[in-house]
């Protein structure tokens, strides 16, 4: 039989999950200083959990799983008949009860309120956690992929939009990854659908806007008609895009002449700006989940490199009514770990020190010395220094190239010199140098060497 | 609805999930200084790949996956149809392709099988996910649960053994946990079985050893006697069994006296005694898996605590030959995180600093005073002090309530005297004691206070 992966999942070896692992923490211990606190659910959840929170698509793309027993129909007669009463209709439970988690949004939404009673509110969670969804598998879209994501419940202050845009600043600037950090308000959006004539055109007219960097105006204004927007409703769409392209510091005032007044969404947008995070800019034009979002909404591209979002976020009204539990506002923002992994490798962007394997290996050279070896081994993990010995003493020449392949930087070789003069001798794989230190200051010179080295 | 979770599973909040990675940091932080490399596999598998490989109760307590658009026979009429040939056995995906990872062994020798051409052998891999089975639940025994193991494939050296041993003292050393880190090697008992009479007497016989624990000689000779173990069998292996009661040094030569020569079983479990690694002890009565493992076996239990093992390992023949590559033979060891975590909460054994939240918020006195508390807020991130304020301007001690019931140890006040004074205000939960600083050496007191607590 010859293994294969299932279709769009993946294994990660040991330098990419060092890579990755670079990016979550860096993510982690900025979650962590705002004051997020980590959160972690099951990998499934009951089915009617999940079911209809996603709409149609999000249905069908949801792996289920099977109720155990009736995996072979064809074969045994007790999950034949229990088949047959499916078909039927008369089955309670059906074929399956349960489905892999398909965000990271809806079990959290279970989460609180299953705990709403013993949460403290305003409550904040962090959740960095796969995810599984049966789409097509295609380049760079995966069955089985992490979100990142982090939350703040039962509070409407804008304090909160604030510090998140702030956290998505630092992280950022923590990957050293240029990005622009766009806000948007949805009010102001459903402000200009009323002015166009209807807050029914919200969504057909969102719709379009969203696509205005990819087919430009006149694609924009081509599909609005062809949506049955009326020519004065056209006009003032376009007018409102137009403000986009304002300077920062007019964009809000162009807002206010535009509407005739100050309106909440522009309040709110004009106090992140005045705060002059780094990155953070108004995008008009973004419109992100149509029916989800209720006020600001926050997306973050990343600059020079051509490759879609690397997060995005916003306000919500009811993060639990779903679940009979009312009145619970929030605001969140996601991290897209795989896109920012594919833009640091592109960018050659992570540092040279992510250490995948162990930094010193010891050559065997057969059981004499084993005891001298294992000593070695012993202070050199307690000081912190990640390393092995070869297990079997073959020729050093293959032991070396074992260790030169598996990309460990540092060799050390004891033999009977060394033995007999109570020194080391360690091989550098970069420099190819060798040098040899007294038994009693290796560990000091290791680690300058493996410092040094850095 | 009434949300719930599914049966089985559970929910990590914060301060589990901070005990949990204390854990498990403690576990990766020694896999990699013994020069481990991480690897992470996809939670589901194509079906063949863990098919027949767990035996029948395997098979049956996997979750399979159902593939997608088969969820509703009893209302679509193409799921309809498809179930139909399924069932007169027409099908050829049937109605699951896929299942969920049941542990990580396989996966590794699935992922070892694919990857052997650019794989570096001896390799040396470890894994901390995730693992799933529909195990009816009880107390301590969960449908979700995660597995941590370390293997070395590739290579023959009994050094392996000994690094995995040590590895093992190390782990529980710095958890402090106090265990007997029990070997035995399954040649010796396939020498007992021998001398018994007949090899395939071994599998009853370990069956039957393996209960000394819980069932005494008595019980142990009983089963033995039912099994048609003859009068001599039975008090051979008796003989055998009080060999265990020995002073850890005599055991090696007790068992050369009873098998009449020094086998290579014997020979084996010599050389791991003689490097006196704390903890670790002779056996006998030690089965484990009765196929799977071919020389050395191990398992740690917790001393003090009544609890089952809190990890096994042992020395396989082949661990991909069901993949079509022979000749793979390793060794591995596994961590039973839920166990470890239960002996920890039960012995008080957690260390008092793991901190699940932030470690200082400030009070919010509304606008005015929002900048200064910005530019507080960033200083202490800076510092990597995490912390957060409080998002609305109610009443002080409401927000002394909200920071004391999450457990914040500190709570910085920034009023109209501070403001005017230049100063902080910083009160300690713990103490309860309120003290005032100049801004400017903020920082520094907020860290001797912060690190004078812990």
């Amino acid at each position: 039989m010859k293994p294969s992966l299932a279709q769009g999942t993946r294994d990660f070896g040991a330098e990419v999950v060092a890579k990755r692992n670079y990016i979550i923490q860096i993510i982690r211990k900025h979650f962590e200083l705002y004051g997020f606190s980590p959160l972690e659910t099951p990998a499934f959840e009951n089915l009617e959990t999940l079911t209809g929170k996603y709409g149609e698509e999000g249905d069908k793309l949801m792996f289920k799983i099977l109720n155990n027993g009736l995996e072979r129909p064809e074969k045994h007669q007790k999950s034949r008949d229990e088949f047959e009463e499916v078909l039927q209709g008369k089955s309670k439970k059906g074929i399956t009860e349960r489905a892999l988690r398909y965000d990271l949004t809806i079990p959290f939404a279970r989460y609180v309120a299953m705990q709403a009673g013993h949460l403290n509110f305003p409550f904040k969670r962090y959740q960095i956690q796969p995810v599984w969804r049966a789409d097509k598998p295609q380049r760079g879209r995966y069955r089985e992929f992490y979100q990142c994501d982090a939350d703040i419940v039962g509070s409407n202050s804008l304090f909160n939009e604030s510090e998140l845009l702030q956290l998505y600043a630092d992280v950022f600037q923590d990957l050293k990854i240029p990005v622009d950090i766009c806000i948007n308000n949805r009010m102001i959006l459903s402000d200009l659908a009323v002015k166009c004539g209807d807050i029914h055109l919200l969504t057909p007219m969102t719709v379009a806007i969203d696509k205005l960097d990819k087919i430009g105006m006149n694609g924009v204004m081509t599909e609005l008609q062809a949506k049955g927007f009326q020519e004065s409703a056209r006009q003032c769409i376009s007018e409102f895009l137009e403000l986009s392209k304002l300077p920062v510091h007019e964009i809000a005032p162009g807002l206010v002449q535009f509407f005739g007044e100050e309106t909440k969404g522009i309040q709110d947008i004009k106090q992140f700006i005045a705060l002059e995070i780094p990155g953070v800019r108004i995008d008009l034009t973004l419109a992100r989940g149509l029916n989800y979002y209720t006020g600001t909404i926050i997306e973050v591209k990343p600059i020079g490199v051509q490759m879609g979002s690397l997060g995005g976020g916003g306000r919500y009204d009811n993060l639990t009514e779903l679940f009979d539990l009312p009145g619970i506002s929030g605001v969140g923002i996601s991290f897209g770990l795989d896109r920012i992994y594919d833009v640091l490798e592109e960018t050659n962007g992570f540092p040279s020190t992510i250490q995948s394997g162990p930094q010193v290996m010891l050559v065997n050279f057969g059981p004499s010395f084993e005891s001298a070896n294992r000593s070695i081994l012993q202070r050199l993990r307690q000081e912190g220094i990640s390393c092995e010995m070869y297990p079997e003493s073959i020729k050093a020449d293959k032991q070396l190239k074992y260790a030169n392949k598996r990309n460990i930087p540092f060799v050390i070789l004891i033999g009977e010199n060394e033995l007999k003069d109570h020194t080391i001798t360690i091989k550098n794989f970069q420099t190819g140098l060798q040098e040899s230190f007294p038994e009693n200051e290796f560990i000091s010179s290791v680690q300058s060497v493996i410092i040094s080295k850095l």
